[in-house]
C-alpha cells in the first residue's frame, strides 16, 4: 500500500501515484503558492488561502506538501535549479566579453520572463529555515560565480579593468536584475533595446 | 481639553501634549516598528507584538500612531524625506562628473548607515495603502530626477556617453543600493574602499 503523505519536502515533487490528479494538481498548489506569496507576502499567505485559490479542500493540500516552509523552499529552489540549468545550457564563448554579453543578455530576459519568481526570490530569503537558506545561498554563489569567472578570464587576457571581480560581480548583477522593477512589456523600449543598453553600460564599467 | 486620540495620521507625530512621555515615546514606537517589520515583515507584525516591544500596553499604542497601515507610511515617508533633505544638503559642484562622483558617495554611505529603513522601503512598498504608495512613488522619483539631471547635464556638456539617461539612473541606482545586500562594517572592504571601487564602475558606465 503506499502511503498517501509520503511527500518530497525539499522538492515539491507529487507523491500521491494511486491514478490521482496529483500531477495536474502539484503544479497548481506551486503556481498558487507563487502568485499569493508575491501578492500578499510569505507570513500574510495561510495554507488555506493556497488551498482555496487552487480549488481544494485545506487538508488535500498536506498530499503535496508537508507545510508553508516546504513550499517556500521549493520555489526558491525551484528557481535557481531553472536559472542554472538555463545558463549552462547556453553556448559558451572563449571571448571574455562575447561571453559578458551573453551573461548580460541571458540575465535580463530570464528575469524578465518571470517577474513573480524574481520577486519572491528576493522578498522571501529572510523567510527560509536556515538550513533551506544555506541550499539557495550556496546555488546564488555558484550563478555569481559564473559571471566572476568571466570577468577574471576578461582581466587574466587583458581585455577587462576589474580591479575587484568580486564586487563587480554583485554590481552587475543588482544592476541587471533592476530591470525587473521598472520594466514593462509593450513599454516605451523593448526586450532586445534594454539588453543593448544594459550590455553598453556593462561593457563600459568593467573597462571593455 | 485636549483630545487624546488626536493623531497625526501621516507623519507619525505625537499628539499627546500633557506632560506625557510622548516625545520619547513616539520614536520608541517608530524605531520596534522599524526592527519588527524589517525582521519579520509588514504583514506578520501586530499592533501588540510593538507595544510588547515598546513596553505599552496595546492600546496605548493608538495614542501614537492610528494603525500599523500609517506606522508603515511615516517610517518609509521619514525616510525618503530625510534622503532628499540629505542630499539637497550636500555640497553641490557644477562639473557633472565632480557632481556624479558625490551622488555615488552619498547614495551608498546613506544607505549603509540605515539598513533598515532601506530594507523595509523595498520590500513592504507592495504593502502601503495605494495613496500612501503614490506619495512614496513621488518621492522616489524626486530623487531618481536628481541623478537624471546629472546625467542629462554631462550628456549636455560632453563628457557623458548615456543614449538613455532615464535607463542609466535606475540603472546606477540599482546597483549602489545593492551594496546593502553585501555589506558588512568591519569586513573586507573598508567603507572607502567600497565608494571608490562603485564610482569607478558608475564613471565608466557612463563613459566618462
Amino acid at each position: 500500500m503506499i502511503d498517501l503523505n509520503v511527500c518530497s519536502v525539499h522538492c515539491g515533487a507529487m507523491a500521491r501515484t494511486q491514478g490521482s490528479h496529483s500531477d495536474i494538481t502539484g503544479p497548481k498548489v506551486r503556481d498558487a503558492a507563487l502568485r499569493l506569496f508575491a501578492r500578499h507576502g510569505f507570513a500574510a499567505v495561510s495554507m488555506r488561502q493556497i488551498a482555496g485559490e487552487v480549488g481544494v479542500q485545506a487538508g488535500a493540500l498536506y498530499n503535496y506538501t508537508p507545510d508553508k516552509q516546504s513550499l517556500l523552499f521549493s520555489l526558491l529552489k525551484g528557481h535557481m535549479d531553472d536559472l542554472l540549468a538555463a545558463w549552462a545550457a547556453e553556448p559558451t564563448a572563449r571571448d571574455p566579453v562575447e561571453s559578458l554579453a551573453r551573461f548580460t543578455r541571458f540575465h535580463i530576459r530570464f528575469n524578465i520572463e518571470r517577474p513573480e519568481a524574481i520577486f519572491i526570490s528576493y522578498m522571501e530569503l529572510r523567510n527560509l529555515a536556515p538550513e533551506n537558506f544555506a541550499v539557495i545561498e550556496k546555488q546564488r554563489r555558484a550563478y555569481e560565480d559564473e559571471l566572476e569567472a568571466i570577468l577574471r578570464a576578461g582581466v587574466a587576457q587583458g581585455c577587462f579593468e576589474v580591479p575587484d571581480p568580486k564586487i563587480a560581480t554583485l554590481a552587475v548583477i543588482a544592476m541587471l536584475t533592476g530591470v525587473n522593477t521598472w520594466y514593462r512589456a509593450g513599454g516605451r523600449l523593448s526586450l532586445d533595446e534594454v539588453q543593448q543598453i544594459y550590455w553598453d553600460m556593462v561593457r563600459r564599467a568593467v573597462g571593455a
